[in-house]
């Protein structure tokens, strides 16, 4: 598992990188200033983390005034706009973090900030979106000279908070390898980051295994309740799947069914209130559908369960942890 | 994990029951007969097992020929008709094991055989059927105060040969859990004996887990398949998804993808023979579909698979690993 | 289309049937008595049909006293018990008409009368059940010299109320054929009579037409519902595909948008209330799906839909018509 | 049907417009100029129809050299380059006709042509592309004084060569009333030119249309494959269907059992030469899906349709008539 670094000690940062990077801070300031675009549940904690346990100088910024607001509640330097960014003649970043909604925003965000970014210039984008969306966006920055890593997280909000954050990382090798201050950046706001590959691999595997997760938490969901249609009790049922084939995050730590879940005080047994969001889990599954059908690749199941979160969704369950696909498929 | 018992010791059955038995075996020889019906892929090597290791006295039956042949081979006394098991005069079985195909032929066989059973006769069924059907047997039987119980197994005919079986158990809890002879006869063929409830839950637990296996299954192999496409080294997705929440046994020890399968020398990386076959996923699948439909239960997922399992098998792919499943949705 | 007979013209069957039967009337009463079993929303207006519009003795029986009160407030005689209906010394039916909920009742009822059935008495079975129920009756029967017939029907409450059913009827063809009394006593409740080949072949051709029909509406639910997304006028978007190769029942008679429905006042316009509900369509599409498995044909839409059903019926929809898939899928 | 207007009379239109544009055409040459991009298996036969038998001059172009040399050999002038047609001094285009394979062509070709259209140029884009596509354009050519058309096909390469296609047209319907050249000039290509609404209703229409085709197909496949799986022959099956609520287009005109299909000459007969290809219908569903993805509406048979297709496509299905879904269920 030599892939995957941990990071596990702030004091390991500080031997490696940190003398460095607070020389550098005097004589080079511009290293020392990250722009972090996308303020949400997500984004805001993030910026937070970064912001006040790095020496890193944060500039955020975010479309929404409530969360500039927040921000700046929380401590965090705001841009006056997105365009002001890469202007500012004092200290343009040498690093955009974006943390955003859809591959739109992505697109449209990426476009104002890559039409006068200065060479060398990194940017990490921490949102969920297609693999396609990040290549392209690798591509048009390297173009010129800019580094463009797909980042993706694992974690939800309560990973966000306790910078616990697991990050799936895509961008060309070479240039990730030898920007160590993507790395440290990184760890401020997660404990594992996780190379993938080439541009676009962080979004890939991230889509990947959502997909895979979600097919995972249907058949949980569907076995508990043929399990109980049937008189067995839900949670012999949950603690022998547990020791066989059927084992999984859905079954033990996140197990849909509200009795079961009631000993681990997980989603299912708070009305599925916390965990992860029926709505992000649909958003998933229908980027990881769209990447099926831009590459002839067949997903029945994944394209059946995203309908079936679609509807679940459309009777107001979007809120709700996945799980609630439990309740949905009992008519609740 | 209390309700788990494990099977770990030979010494220990010899302690607790083996003098017990052995003193029976003279003093009332019928405790010492097994009649065992069904001797396929599974049956043979378990009532070699039994045969073999225990002190029991095994009589086995087939309605196929050559299975009586290979039986004789092995050293098991074969019967010379269904019919013949119950009347005989001078060791009546105490306990009959079944391991049969099909619902139909669990039917067929109990039929005949309750006819004519003495009280207190134990019917072990291990084949896997419908719950309702295991219900019913042991409904009947208690009628005539013999002992039913469903106890299907999982591992395989590796497991079977090498005595490590997991028996899902169901039945009437206090009987089952007087009648020591069971889990001795057991013992001898599996490693693991899980209670799983009333009459009829072993049977609807081995359902349930085959069906949230199924679909697990199918998202690991739709995810290697998406991954693979979008340019993701399929070992890289395969790890990372084993360090999250897709982690399942069906991405880390039979991961259906052929490169990631070499590793383990899984079915997958030997064009997936053995393993589990897609055949008796495919049958599984249906009788929790059957399930699902006799007890209202929606099942859109596990239905999905079923079908998929169905083409599957329709174009020839019938014998190999389910992990098939993700060559049969490249077009292969 | 030769193969269909109309039976449009009581008169016409006045002269060919009449008489004769008349004749035999008197000379040989057993020719006149007709047993009818199941007396539910179908069949009793069916056995009112009969008895009062045809000469023959009407004998019925329903395990429901409300049944058999509803049926002698309609006049019809009411046997005391189903096993009395063969051992009545006077007058043994000789023809039986069935019209039960499920293969489970037909096998109930069936095995009583088989039991002691004269030979020569005819059986025609108007329930909807699996094509192997019907062929294992058919040969049962055969054995007796009885001839069973599957003859389901379509038309609904209303086409039983007015006569105007659809029977699609399988059975031994050339028995069939010299057996005018069947065709004369189901031209009393029917205007159609559709032969569809050997036993079973009703029963196959019904579940094969609600198949596709179910297929049908679920495509026209999901391009009414997408047309309206998109800002396409219902009205519009009907009438085109009505003039186009989506043109069927489901989008011209049927529609399931109470906007188009409106016009032709069709289940849709009021709330879905009439119609062919939910729960039969379900349970056609269970069949369906049954015989599929049991004769290894892969149904991966008919399945889908079944348990688009299952969910519907479980929210509470399954009286209303089957058009409601529409709102179901809205999240209503 | 008043909505829908029949070209049947050619007389006719030369009564109403052509002496018109006879008359356009000495004065105001720049009236007769008709661009059309997209040479394909339907561009081609539908220019050739519009420059043989109408008075315009029609100007051609494609990327692909071969389809241009095909369109010199049939007698039609072609331009230099795509970015040449606009800038003619001569002949501007007053009309610019698009067939194009999907909305990437649509948009790139669009791009190019919008950035130099005179006002007033018509553009009529006859490509299946997704309703927001059509909108986008219909609005950005709005600025600038022109007017685009939505007027997706169906009818095939045959209805293109015979000059009898259905055009469903949507744009902004008062501005569409009043230019009658469109009319006519669809008119030269088709029989039925259908008014579907505002900017985009074409192209949902298109897709509504063939999405709800794409499931009766699929319910008449499992039907006959059902039918004849349990002893009914398919003609029988398929004539009963057509007389009773499963009739359709899918088994009465192109039936995809190759027996049935053998009266009729459709596809299924000629082992699915010819017709609607799998390809092509893969690519409607999954604008369908898309769509339905967009605009939050659940498609769940629509997708699991469209995976059944992607399979049977990478099976080396994709260049039969849709009808081989039959086949490809069945295991082919």
């Amino acid at each position: 598992m030599n892939r995957i670094f941990s990071a596990s000690s702030r004091l390991m940062r500080r031997l490696v990188f940190g003398g460095g990077r607070r020389q550098f801070s005097s004589s080079s300031p511009s290293y020392d200033t990250v722009a972090f675009l996308g303020l949400g549940n997500m984004g805001l904690p993030m910026a937070v983390n970064l912001a006040t346990k790095s020496d890193y100088t944060v500039v955020a910024f975010d479309v929404s005034t409530d969360a500039l607001n927040s921000a700046e509640k929380a401590g965090i330097r705001v841009a006056p706009s997105l365009e002001g960014i890469m202007d500012n003649p004092q200290t343009p970043p040498s690093m955009v973090i974006t943390m955003l909604p859809s591959d739109a925003a992505v697109d449209s965000v990426m476009s104002i900030l890559s039409s006068n970014a200065p060479p060398n210039t990194s940017f990490i984008d921490c949102s969920t979106v297609s693999p396609t969306t990040s290549r392209q966006w690798h591509d048009a920055l390297a173009e010129k000279g800019c580094l463009f890593v797909d980042a993706p997280v694992s974690g939800g909000v309560k990973g966000a908070k306790d910078a616990t954050l697991t990050f799936m990382v895509g961008s060309d090798s070479a240039k990730l390898a030898e920007n160590w201050m993507i790395h440290c950046v990184l760890s401020y706001m997660g404990s594992r980051i996780i190379p993938c590959g080439g541009p676009g691999s962080g979004a890939a595997v991230k889509l990947c295994n959502n997909l895979a997760l979600a097919a995972q938490m249907a058949g949980i969901c569907e076995a508990m309740n043929l399990g109980e249609a049937l008189g067995v009790d839900p949670n012999i049922l949950s603690e022998v799947m547990n020791t066989s084939t059927a084992k999984s995050w859905s079954c033990e730590v996140n197990n849909p069914h509200p009795t079961v879940a009631a000993a681990t005080k997980s989603p299912a047994s708070k009305d599925y209130q916390g965990g992860f969001s029926t709505k992000l889990m649909l958003k998933d599954l229908q980027l990881a559908v769209g990447a099926g059908r831009n590459n002839q690749v067949a997903l029945p199941i994944g394209c059946a369960i995203s309908e079936l979160y679609n509807m679940a969704d459309l009777r107001g369950l979007g809120d709700k942890d996945f799980g609630v696909l439990l309740q949905f498929l009992r008519g609740k």
